[in-house]
């Protein structure tokens, strides 16, 4: 009859590695029918009772302490599998890397290797912290694979790391590939063109594995933690990538791969990613994005395809906009707010929709999001669009697509306001509709413009002409008259939306600059030097490193002060005197 | 000094444009410095007030009540501009289309013009409802131009006419084309392979027109109005819209445009669209879309995309997918279940979102949505995709990527659970990860399936390679050791569960057949007899009909019982028996 026997060691440490090559060994010896090797955690436990392995023993042990368990024929091959223990996890230690010397310490690592300039920490959690800033006082950088570290330690090791221009890949760091070498679980990518930053780490493997598989490569590949774009956070270490990279001039196009971010970050990337110079492809995973590109960001919508956009765009990098001839002098201080004013219900939704992608915000009276509902539909506030198709108007009324009467006094009222810089107007041609409306609305166009001449500021009125060379208005007279009239003209409400919206987010910018960046650029040197690391952690990553030819040294680490949590905060606090 | 005099005409009807003329040739008046002429709600009196013209009297009237407000130089020429209101009312009425019979009543009209297999629909919202339901008594299909129509009154209409076959496009339908002619304001765009369904008129407009701009053009624009895809409506329209394109020859792309419709009827929509059989190009503006395509179903991000995208798709029809050999019948009656054991947490995620394309709903450890968290990580139930390397696991254990003994118990385990149909994996090479992760997995796949079979059921193991042929592992001899194991092998995540979501769809629609459509189908001839219309309400709509050669009748309508809502009420209870 099968016999299950626990032993329990309080405060044992050793690395997971070791843990899973004793399981193993465990396992293997004749006459064991399964063994469990876990630290005494909630989660570990709950898998030992699925495996039948949860005796009362192991039940009562605590997170601290290293469980062993083993199931044998009988009780006599149970005992005899757990005494061998010890024998078993110095054999372990006896194979592998053991012959050489292993620097007890990191700071004595870094004498020994002083090129290494990359740290790369794999210990417990709780331990991790620590580790992480021994390597910035050292001014290394950190690969910090480990998991289970707190939000808060996350925050103070990327604040001191920015203060001096140095990079926190992690914690919960998967993978990285740095100067063709990959650090953590990393593929086999040839060099290319394509700088990666990413808050996923299998996001960055499935990426950059497709553009090899599809003939390219990449110049690096950044991981940040999955939590980097955590308002707490504030994507330190994305925003240090995209700076990396968008000054890298081997790099062509960068791809940035995350889950959603939280809103307010989003934005604040998406601004950073906007001032690289190339092409960025945004895979936000499940994000909702505004259009498939704006300016040079180029949204995907899974990760395959940002792999795919991002060999298409370096393959053949679309010419550089034309710096948009926005004429920002023509306006006058204080000008900066758009107004629209559709008779389009669904002209006037797909605006506000893509001015997402320019501006923090438009109020509406058919508005994307409740919070931007105008008090009045009849007054407009900050950024304003207007269906003025809405039933709210149409009682007794002819729909604005018929009669233009309600419209051209609105476009008067905007004209006089000192804050306004654009007025959108939508003129939707064909059966049914006015059948001259350039006759009505380009003499009010020029009039509105005269009006805020006279107070000195310029008035920019920009149309989409929605209708066909079918129509019975005659399309092209139709443009010809509102252009005389001084207004731009489109035939299509994206492509006139978005000359609005770099005109009116050229504006806000012009008044209102940007902070300057307080982080202390990291040097372009990180992703061109040959890459030399300590490791810190498990074994694996040092034999993994070696593989690739890149020099590396193992510390021989043993939580400081045997594990005691107070005697750690204390020592802790003599190193930053 | 400026004068304003106000007339108020209690319960007196007009239609808007005479309202819009009448407001025009009061302005033209000579010595007449601004006129209003609305009827009297709160909206139009604000709008009054905008203006300068809300004087105590027009503050007064009520919402039936026709407010008239001249502004002038003087009282004289005020009161005279009043005096003349009913003979430039009758003026306008002597121009136009005066000089014909017009019939005074729907029935009327129809013995006039049987042919007419439609009616125009475009009097005041309160009434506009009672001509439809007289309408679809006459068999007739239905524009619904009015807005301001109860959402009582259109769920009611919409039933009425499903259950005869019968379409009712609105109400607050802008546009519509039907075999070449433009219902209410639609442009002029050529014939073509391209079949529009729009809850959205000037989306339709929009997305028309960009369509012949391309070159290209349309059998038909079906326009439903703006709520038909709300909960409450159910989407009838866009659905018998659907079902019409699906079967009509002539329509080689269909384009479905919208809002962002309620979430459970997105879901219906969307199911409907995928038995088309053939492309449908989907914008709903601003949905945040699983994939850019879904089967037959290509989503745009804008309307301008929407129509590039329905040109292209028409232009080079894309390969109909060949049916997937699913061999559903290897499968036991009650298999149903994916189970998905990732080690990588990006591709668990991506997985869960291309799955909602597919499937109602995933439990997880990790989520996309907190209400289909697990309520315990190590036991999975209905649909579940658990992230092995999530924190919970990894407390003094190895990554799942380098120790692979808890995903495989995890594997017998799921392939023990009777209703289990496929396992999904992801097995990630590189540096770092496991040397030879198939020569565990490859045989537990084996060991899996054959504890299956014994049971008397099949179980699909599909299995994501992410690596390259650079890698440490050898990247086909890994697959090639997968294969041989029984599994389904790809080296895209997309790829993989595209396939698993095909294959759990297909399992859930054998065991559950969707139940059978209950509407009538409306009859094709309504795409290609030549249309002929009735017209109730704006007679610019007749004029627009014989502008574009199409037969037309004008009713010359009156509101019933004039306007007193109570009789009204008797009266329609009398034509229902």
């Amino acid at each position: 009859m099968a016999v299950t026997k626990v032993e329990v060691r309080s405060g044992a440490y050793y690395d997971s590695v070791v843990l899973m090559q004793l399981q193993r060994s465990l396992a293997a010896l004749p006459g064991v029918l399964d063994a469990g090797v876990v630290m005494g955690t909630d989660a570990n436990k709950d898998v030992l009772a699925q495996s039948d392995l949860l005796t009362p023993e192991a039940q009562a042990a605590g997170a601290d302490d290293l469980v062993i368990v083993v199931r044998a024929e009988d009780e006599a091959v149970a005992q005899s599998a757990l005494d061998q223990v010890d024998e078993l996890i110095a054999a372990r230690r006896r194979g592998g890397v053991e012959e050489e010397y292993f620097p007890k310490s990191l700071e004595s690592a870094a004498e020994m290797m002083p090129d290494a300039r990359w740290v790369l920490i794999s210990v417990a959690g709780r331990y991790a912290a620590g580790v992480a800033r021994d390597a910035l006082r050292l001014d290394k950088h950190v690969f910090l694979y480990s998991d289970n570290v707190s939000l808060e330690d996350e925050i103070s090791l990327k604040q001191t790391a920015a203060e001096k221009g140095l990079l926190v890949m992690g914690p919960d760091c998967g993978t990285a590939i740095v100067n063709g070498v990959g650090l953590g679980f990393a593929n086999g990518v040839r060099r290319g063109p394509i700088g990666v930053v990413a808050a996923a780490g299998t996001g960055l493997q499935q990426v950059t594995s497709r553009i090899h598989q599809l003939g390219s490569g990449i110049t690096c590949g950044l991981g940040t933690g999955g939590r980097d774009l955590s308002e707490e956070v504030g994507a330190v270490t994305i925003r240090q990538g995209l700076d990396l990279l968008s000054r890298d001039p081997e790099t062509k196009v960068i791809v940035l791969v995350s889950k959603p971010p939280a809103p307010k970050v989003a934005e604040e990337v998406l601004r950073a990613a906007r001032r690289a110079g190339k092409p960025v492809v945004v895979e936000f995973i499940g994000y909702s994005a505004p259009a498939r590109q704006l300016d040079n960001l180029h949204f995907a919508a899974t990760l395959d395809e940002a792999a795919e956009l991002a060999v298409q765009l370096a393959a053949s990098p679309p010419a550089a906009e034309p710096a948009a001839d926005l004429n920002l002098e023509r306006f006058a201080p204080g000008q900066r707010y758009l107004r629209g004013l559709f008779s389009g219900g669904t002209l006037a939704y797909e605006a506000q929709l893509i001015l997402k992608g320019y501006l923090p915000g438009v109020y509406s009276n058919a508005p994307l999001d409740k919070s931007y509902r105008l008090a009045n539909s009849l007054v407009s506030q900050a950024h304003t669009i207007v269906d003025l198709g809405e039933d709210e108007f149409t009682v007794g009324r002819l729909h604005p697509m018929m009669d233009n009467d309600l419209r051209i006094r609105r476009l008067y009222q905007e004209a006089d306001d000192p804050e306004v810089a654009v007025v959108m107007l939508d003129v939707v041609l064909g059966y049914g509709a006015h059948p001259d409306p350039a006759s009505e609305l380009a003499p009010a166009i020029a009039k509105a413009r005269a009006q805020a001449e006279e107070a000195g500021r310029y008035l920019e009125v920009a149309v989409v002409v929605t209708g066909t060379d079918e129509d019975p208005q005659d399309l092209n007279a139709q443009i010809q008259q509102l252009k005389d009239a001084g207004a731009w003209v489109e035939t299509s409400n994206e492509a006139m939306v978005r000359y609005v919206g770099r005109l009116v987010r050229a504006l806000d910018q012009a008044a209102n600059p940007p902070p300057a960046e307080t982080m202390k650029p990291v040097d372009l040197d990180v992703l061109h030097q040959p890459l030399a690391a300590i490791n810190v952690g498990l074994e694996s990553f040092t034999e993994s490193l070696k593989a690739q030819g890149a020099p590396v040294i193992q510390v021989d680490w043993r939580p400081p002060a045997g594990g005691d949590e107070k005697l750690m905060a204390i020592l802790e606090r003599m190193k930053k005197k």
